[in-house]
């Protein structure tokens, strides 16, 4: 030991347990979530969570299995992501709106033992139940549990489990993205990656304990997972949307003085449609909007500012960074749109980057590039993942030298405005999702009549972009778009299968070496326009 | 390898170089420092810190070496706080009120091999050169060097040091304290713990780049070197004040548009009675007025939230935490003295614990105790500090459990709030200045007129407490009270030294084992007040 090096164990960074304990501590008395009729104190909350994490033994998951969530936003969906990693298991939590052959894939990628689900998910867990021999048990979340499925009220009336302190580092959830392989891939976040992105989102937001956030983003995305704990540890109220539907927004918003939101622009661009024609008087108690996710038309941005008068801020970010990684201010948005020029043509940007996470652009050859120059996007920050789950090839791609390449291009301007060029992914967002042209193109690929499939996002007003294919069949195939997109509906998610279908009876055009020249297929649905993703 | 372990490199947590990078990157035409006449921008001072980083391998400092700073708040002072970690090499940061013996065994204990100091320091850095063996060389940082000292100036144009990134866990500085065996302890701090703080400093004050912050609390205390780091993220300007004098700050805050300021309460008092007679209109800029490090009394609270319409907040911590621990808000400061009556007693507290640090009472048996109860304070958190330099007893008493051990006694109502109730360390606070009994007990027992001493805190109106001395003389001896202050003189810190002592010729009361009742000696001077350290 060298002369002054710390004789005593570190003290530690906290883990996923230290939000609600504060809150408890601090705030026991106060409500801490709001579920329809459902109301719970944050010394309930805490009770609760407590209990929950006492009954994972029981339930047959051993220390580091895995748990699984299948459910729309609620008070269980929220109490999963405190009880599950502060016991030391794993959450995975997963994308309801996929196919039944993706959510089977994922199970049996990381061998989830437990699955938590709500009713409406209830036939497709007892279909993964019967497929995935790593699941265990299936636990219903709401309504009345029978035959197979244990009760929910029963976990939370546990001997509760007594809190002990988790390393910074150990693994506390996998949250699966498309896979540039076409298969989806597991994101390792730890304890410390989501405390970090809670802290850093303290910092940018100033979560108080007077604030009253709604949670309408789907929390098996990092995105809307993120803050349930910068809200619990601020001792906030916490009011539950299960789902986005415009009308139900805005009153529940009323009914219990939603101050903060966060929305995908599309959401955004309904409610804002929605509000067009209604007449109970705005919505006077929110005072902080964030989007995030996909793009947004200046139209947009415009038409938020104005009718609100509220902070209005963008975050980009990804699963991998836990996510927020940079941000687009209310100072920025109200600068640009007030027609000062260097501010106007940021808002195309996804703004700086936050304290606490750096962002550098890198070119082919390693180099760290000067602004104003296009290479791959690289973060580092605490909040950074651990890896792929299981993926040692993809991991060492991705995490090299202290950073994670995120593979979107961009360019930096002088003041750190991070602009995004195109995703080297070739990844489509629509609607706030992200869709990986290869997954889609593999499932068209498996229709008979296909010789070969391109996919690509094209403009779309409601959800940003739209995912459209255009394939070229087999001579002599005659395959009608309808018949190939009920094809694709047994194979992936809803969301994904293309919109629209252009038919080819000749082969794709194709680069010198072979490669499918995508960019010359997408060019006239965007000549004219900037193809902005964020 | 377990299946799913991170088969990567973990993506860093930050160094101390990430605020000054980011502020470079992001704001570097703006303003970052105003040192009296000098103004340097954030891109100016990254290239000053680089170069003087590049400068310290010349110097004869290894990589985790000790570089000492001796001198009042300014530029160079700011810049050896980023410049010294980030190449690698420690920083320790002395106290100049303290005595030169007292200098010469800190320097002595940790090695100190090069010394920043500023010219008003120049003849103890000479004398501290030639009795300290480890001290090779002597740079002056203002006026003109001559002889044996290095020019500041001259470091700072030396080819820069490119950037290395750190570990978090790696020692960046060593802060002395007095110890409770009378001989200073070395708190050391890693890249992490001085982040974590900034990270939470900027999660409950929400430092932004429009804010003009003042920096007179002295760096070399961690409270005064804790918001340089916080600013410099958010690319605030720092405007530094060398030394504490009401007249001035008023005048600097007036031409520097100062927003925020950091003050002892001895400081806040002074600045009060000084407005008072002042015709200049009030500080209108100043929007956020901090406190700490010593007793606060309700009068001076109730004055400065009249007079300033701006936030008023109270930060409690020591240097083991990096520093900051609770804060009472501005909220509650302003319900205690608009007479709610559950606050008005929360305002002889320190607050509620800060998010990300968790305190807790624990009792003499190592039991964890509930609201209400008299324990000891306990931080955790990764503002904690790594231990003391080469003090391994030390270290294993105080850090326990994965707990920072205080030695305060305190108790925590149902709401979180932390009331110090002594401490433990028999500790006098006496204008911001921590003065251990013990230190002064050992100079004046080296009298050879004294038989025994004990030393306390008596109430002070400018102070806060004030050093008071109770010895026992020797048969026949027959010292005065001044000559044994000017004994003291020559072995403590001016600060340290009694300002008033009582003579018995009879020995000093003792409990059954034989220990001083420092408690019985106290009582007259505290009666009908409660004595309240923060």
């Amino acid at each position: 030991m060298r002369v002054g090096e710390p004789t005593a164990p570190r003290s530690p960074s906290g883990d996923l347990a230290w939000p609600l304990r504060r809150a408890a501590a601090l705030h026991g008395d106060a409500l801490a979530v709001i579920d329809g009729p459902a109301r719970v104190s944050y010394r309930e909350l805490a009770a609760r969570v407590a209990a929950l994490g006492g009954s994972l033994a029981g339930l047959g998951v051993p220390d580091g299995g895995r748990v699984g969530f299948l459910g729309v936003n609620s008070l269980p969906h929220l109490e999963c992501w405190f009880a599950v990693p502060s016991a030391g298991r794993v959450l995975v939590d997963l994308n309801f709106r996929l196919a039944e052959a993706e959510l089977e894939f994922i199970i049996n990628d990381c061998g989830v033992q437990v699955l938590f689900a709500d009713s409406e998910r209830l036939g497709v867990a007892a279909t993964l139940r019967q497929r995935c021999p790593s699941l265990q048990r299936v636990v219903l979340v709401d309504g009345e549990a029978g035959g197979e499925q244990l009760p929910y009220g029963e976990l939370i009336e546990h001997e509760p489990l007594a809190y002990v302190p988790r390393s910074g580092d150990e693994l506390a959830g996998i949250c699966y993205t498309g896979g540039t392989t076409g298969k989806p891939k597991g994101v390792m976040l730890s304890h410390e990656n989501l405390l970090a992105n809670a802290r850093h989102n303290l910092i940018v937001t100033g979560h108080a304990h007077e604030d009253r956030w709604l949670h309408v983003s789907p929390m098996f995305h990092v995105a809307g997972t993120a803050n349930v704990f910068a809200c619990t540890w601020a001792g906030s109220v916490q009011v539950i949307a299960p789902r986005f539907e415009a009308r139900l927004l805005i009153e529940l918003v009323r009914r219990e003085s939603v101050t903060h939101c966060v929305l995908v622009p599309t959401m955004l661009a309904m409610l804002m449609d929605e509000l067009s024609r209604d007449t109970g008087g705005g919505l006077p108690s929110i005072r902080h909007i964030q989007y995030a996710a996909s793009p947004i038309t200046p139209a947009l941005q415009r038409q938020v500012l104005e009718y609100f008068s509220c902070d209005i801020v963008q975050l980009y970010g990804m699963t991998e960074a836990a996510p927020s990684v940079t941000r687009l201010s209310d100072v920025d948005h109200r600068r640009g749109l007030a027609g000062d020029s260097a501010y106007a043509k940021r808002l195309a940007s996804v703004g700086t980057p936050i304290m606490g996470v750096e962002v550098a652009v890198r070119g082919t050859g390693g180099e760290w590039l000067p602004a104003g120059e296009v290479g791959e996007l690289c973060v580092r920050g605490p909040n950074v993942m651990l890896g792929y789950w299981n993926r040692e090839h993809e991991t060492a791609t991705a995490l090299r030298d202290g950073w994670y390449h995120t593979g979107d291009a961009c360019w930096m301007d002088e003041q750190g405005y991070v602009f995004l060029v195109d995703r080297l992914k070739d990844m489509i967002v629509t609607g706030g999702e992200n869709v990986y042209s290869i997954e889609v193109e593999s499932a068209l690929a498996e229709h008979p009549a296909v010789l070969e499939a391109a996919v690509f996002g094209i403009p779309d007003p409601r959800w940003g972009e739209a995912v459209h294919a255009v394939v070229s069949v087999h001579p002599g195939a005659e395959p009608s778009a309808e018949a190939l997109i009920e094809h694709c509906r047994s194979l992936i998610a809803g969301y994904k299968i293309p919109r629209s279908i252009d038919i080819l009876h000749e082969p794709l055009p194709k680069s010198g070496p072979g490669k499918i020249l995508k960019s010359k297929l997408r060019e006239p649905y965007w000549a004219g326009r900037s193809r902005r993703i964020n």
